[in-house]
């Protein structure tokens, strides 16, 4: 890859459609982002575009795995956002150790590790093979705040030096 | 802010009404909380205090907002009486770099966020806003153990020196 | 205990009648586990062997309390197969921050900790008092990838010299 992390952002969220320079809003009383040593621990990210959650509902229901899974990408571009405003640059990122992938499923829908892979896809495209490697967990929760359909949060480390 | 950190934590034990002075007990085979260097890892905390889980039930049919709320500021409480223990003075936290609230949902029940801001009036209060701040993570999901209408789990750091 | 870690852990492996030599198969786009300095972050681990779930649907109806108890053993068993593996043996172990249990579960199951001490007791036998204690956070969810009845995660962290 020879563009930078940041030049693969604004084409990652060019593809989605969405602009994620405006405020990043999150709906409560605490911080979006908390450095800890060389680490961010990023809050729980649903996929708002400004005022507008822009993919409600129970996935596999009410919200197809394609939308699912742009909701996921959102969610990622999201956390990446802010990690770009806290950095500089999302270049000073050296491993993402965490992602936590929430899908508000129906009861009989079993494809959250398939909703997941939207944001393992961002993370990869985003930071690349080596900075993009992450851990994932994902479950099917029953509901999300405002009707998301997706939530995420993300543990990133950054370089040392 | 004049008051010690733990000056305040008996003030908001106060304004809920319980004491936090008894054991924290816990419900299996593991640690209340683990350190892991600079950081301690505080279990899961439900709203128990002594042998009563004291808000239980699906949050939005059975339990209102602001008892949820109240459910909400007892786990972290428990959470701070464990740290408190542990370090002998909550004074010692450099900051609370994760929660993750867990909120026992009723299926249409969409405002996780403002359940968990009890939690995080809490952290502000007693730890005031730069140790207080914190990252979070809000879901619902199907239900706790003992039918606890929360959960939350948390991770401190602390000073160095 | 005079066994090593590595005998205990096909000790257990023995106990439950299942291997861990074959491939470690995970259901998407990331990694099995990263390493974050001191720390590995395993992904959520699902109670599969070879190319088989072994214990699906929900817990409290279709799945009893042992077999999700049996299910939470064999998802520890598969996060310490993948973090032997990465360290040449579970000695390097030095503790285990945190882990967190999901439970599919019925909409009236609320011993999800109870399920969650099957985890707690392998990672006692395998590790040991000291190494295997750990803060744990049990909760029970919708539903989970591949209907399976449970998922964990964990955090460990290893010796530094």
């Amino acid at each position: 890859m020879t563009q930078s992390a940041d030049a693969r952002f604004l084409e990652q969220a060019q593809l989605l459609g969405y602009s994620f320079d405006g405020e990043i809003k999150i709906g409560g009383n605490y911080v979006p982002l908390v450095r800890d040593g060389h680490h961010f621990y990023v809050s729980g990210q649903i996929p708002r575009v400004g005022n507008t959650v822009v993919v409600t509902g129970a996935v596999g229901v009410e919200v197809s795995l394609v939308d699912a899974q742009k909701a996921a990408k959102v969610c990622v571009m999201r956390g990446l956002a802010l990690l770009q405003r806290a950095l500089g640059s999302l270049g000073h990122i050296q491993s993402v150790p965490r992602i936590t992938v929430y899908v508000q499923s129906a009861s009989t829908f079993t494809q959250q590790s398939e909703v997941a892979d939207g944001a393992s896809e961002v993370l990869f495209q985003v930071l690349g093979p080596q900075a993009g490697a992450h851990s994932r967990t994902s479950v099917g929760v029953l509901q999300l705040p405002k009707n998301a359909a997706v939530e995420i949060d993300l543990i990133a480390s950054i370089w040392s030096n």
